[in-house]
């Protein structure tokens, strides 16, 4: 791990967080992160056709190549709102200001309640205000200001070796509610000190994103603010990464990969409510694609979500969700282990003392659900949350 | 309203239902429906892969030409378990040898929790107990006797005249969770005096499904034993319907199509831990499918249940589930209200005022979200009903 956290730990990044009024709990609900030089940047945005004006407006800053800032509220989407576009243009341009960097060289993103007009106002003096914090240490700061309903603040850092030189890869990230793939429903930033190309980058936000961010799901709703972005400003020093391929790419794959499967499962293990951190395991699928289908299926259950809060050892429920996933099983083929113990095997369920057993070791807070469907030899892992009480609260009262 | 209840309300039917020892509350758990002549049959069966066992026979049966009876159990599945599918041929066995009526001509089905082994001999003991019970005022003991975690029996009866003679149209149904179509989960078995052939049964089974059963979702899992039959035994004496067109035709569709509406709303009311009916309306779609698939997608959504739960017109998650729903939409072309206020129109979303009015209006039980894509001219209409703590308090705590 590397020694600062977040967005800030790879050379060239700052950051600063902090309360400009938008939450009226009073906590941090501003972030920018500042590469201190053009960084070449790529990012992943939500699949849902109602997109939030700062997405809109993220995307057509994507096309310039280069990158400077990311300015980030959390508190309010900025979707669906009396002049969405025109105030996501008002953050970027009072940004722009602040920083005297060109308005195309900065990316918007917002979080929290849609429809909420945006107070645009205070969002500006807010900016302006920020800016002077901007430091190297700044990343936590920033990842507890983008946070919502999330009750943990996500960084993750690593580092690695490119011939001489040591290369960092940091990020942070907020998930919580609405989180489904394509891409979990979330705000993701992720930093590189590297030295890549466009196309290089681009491949690897579309791969690791496919192993991470896609992998989770905490009610199947997918938001309009979903982003992930990727930044590298060659600050390390460290020689070009031109195409995507090479051990020096592949390291930097894994790498940019393992910050985000850290993240992505944090999103999961701080799902609304969530009181179990659960990995469906797919094993013996014809097809990757299959796989995912599956343990989605499963993940995303409501009646399998709601068993594993009541820590119920009710695989029936779990052989259902394989069941309708929209893949062909074939039921004498399938097994299914829970926390490591067998409760059924390839047409034969298992006894009341296996069910005995899990239902123990599910009052622990990680639990795993392994379908095997002895199909062919295909695997996915995919993460969720459990659905309590508290999730239906935290949905039902929070306009109020 | 035909004057008998449910199944029993057209002529020649016969039902019973009672406590056999399923259930360890003591609350009836069996129930037989039969016809006192052969009767023409159709039925759909779940689209799960992992079918129950009942469902596996029922389907063997259901090409035989005619059918006599219906045995049913709740409280257990019979799917996953040890020895599932011999338990159904034995509730099969016991019910042609109590009744002398070919096996072949008797339908099974099972509800209630999965993997959990069959009390076989207490249900075959029922059987053969509960077989000279069977009366023509018997069907809302078999209604009752079907339901698991419904709270109300579910039951339906209408007449029509073919000709001189009266029709009538009768069926009961149990729903409550696992409800998601194709076919919502849960049994329906409705039952009719006219005289058909099996043809037009097969085609009025289908499109009274398509536009009853198959627009209803509680919580968005499909079940392994889901079912809905049809038996037509020509006790009324009317004039054959013998083609899928024509007058007489369309009256009995109508008349079968309106049992089915009639009792699936009922299971979305009575959907488990349900305080809110809600009833999704899409219009201006291009086509019916996409209709369809923008109504499921809002009305599947954990977001928009629990917000109908706080009665919380978040109306922005209803849009996020609209722009997910995989159908293209035009932002700038949607109308949405809900329990008939305007919030958003082509583009602009409504002022505060709204909202408040909308939020008193959620008061009440009935809760109506109106869509209007502004596309084209297809229109649909799906029924679904709120997440609440009891949603959750019931499925987390089904097997304890």
């Amino acid at each position: 791990m590397a020694k600062r956290s977040g967005v800030t730990a790879p050379k060239g990044f700052l950051a600063a967080g902090s309360h400009c009024g938008v939450k009226s709990s009073g906590a941090k609900d501003l972030a920018i992160i500042l590469s201190d030089r053009p960084a070449i940047t790529y990012g992943v945005l939500t699949k849902n056709l109602v997109k939030a004006a700062p997405v809109v407006v993220s995307r057509e800053h994507l096309r310039s190549p280069y990158t400077r800032a990311i300015v980030i509220n959390s508190g309010n989407a900025n979707v669906l709102a009396q002049n969405d576009y025109e105030n996501a243009k008002r953050m970027v341009m009072a940004t722009a200001e602040c920083l005297k960097i060109p308005e195309r060289q900065i990316l918007v993103a917002s979080t929290g309640k849609i429809s909420a007009p945006l107070p645009i106002e205070k969002i500006e003096r807010g900016i302006c205000n920020l800016t002077p914090y901007l430091r190297p240490g700044g990343g936590s700061d920033a990842a507890e200001a983008i946070m919502t309903t999330d009750l943990v603040k996500k960084e993750a850092a690593v580092k690695l070796a490119i011939g001489s030189k040591q290369v960092v890869v940091g990020g942070c990230a907020k998930g919580s509610g609405m989180i489904h793939p394509n891409m979990a429903t979330m705000l993701a930033f992720i930093m590189t000190d590297a030295t890549v190309t466009r196309p290089v980058l681009k491949d690897i936000v579309k791969r690791s994103n496919e192993a991470s961010f896609s992998r989770v799901t905490v009610d199947g709703d997918t938001s309009t603010n979903d982003m992930y972005v990727l930044m590298a400003n060659g600050a390390s020093g460290a020689a070009p990464i031109e195409k995507p391929s090479g051990k020096n790419y592949s390291k930097l794959l894994d790498k940019v990969t393992e910050v985000c499967v850290t993240l992505a499962k944090e999103m999961a293990r701080d799902g609304e409510g969530a009181t179990k951190f659960i990995t469906v395991e797919v094993t013996g699928a014809k097809t990757e694609t299959a796989a995912i289908k599956v343990a989605m299926s499963v993940a995303k259950s409501s009646l399998v979500k709601t068993a594993m809060f009541g820590e119920d050892p009710n695989w029936g429920r779990i052989m259902a969700a394989v069941g309708y996933a929209g893949v062909p099983v074939e039921l004498s083929a399938i097994s299914l282990k829970m926390c490591g113990v067998t409760l059924y095997k390839k047409g034969e369920p298992a006894n009341a003392l296996s069910e005995a057993k899990v239902a123990a070791k599910m009052k622990k807070k990680d639990i795993t659900i392994s379908i095997d469907l002895g199909a062919g030899k295909a695997t996915t892992q995919v993460w969720t949350c459990d659905m309590s009480y508290d999730y239906v609260r935290i949905n039902a009262e929070y306009s109020t």
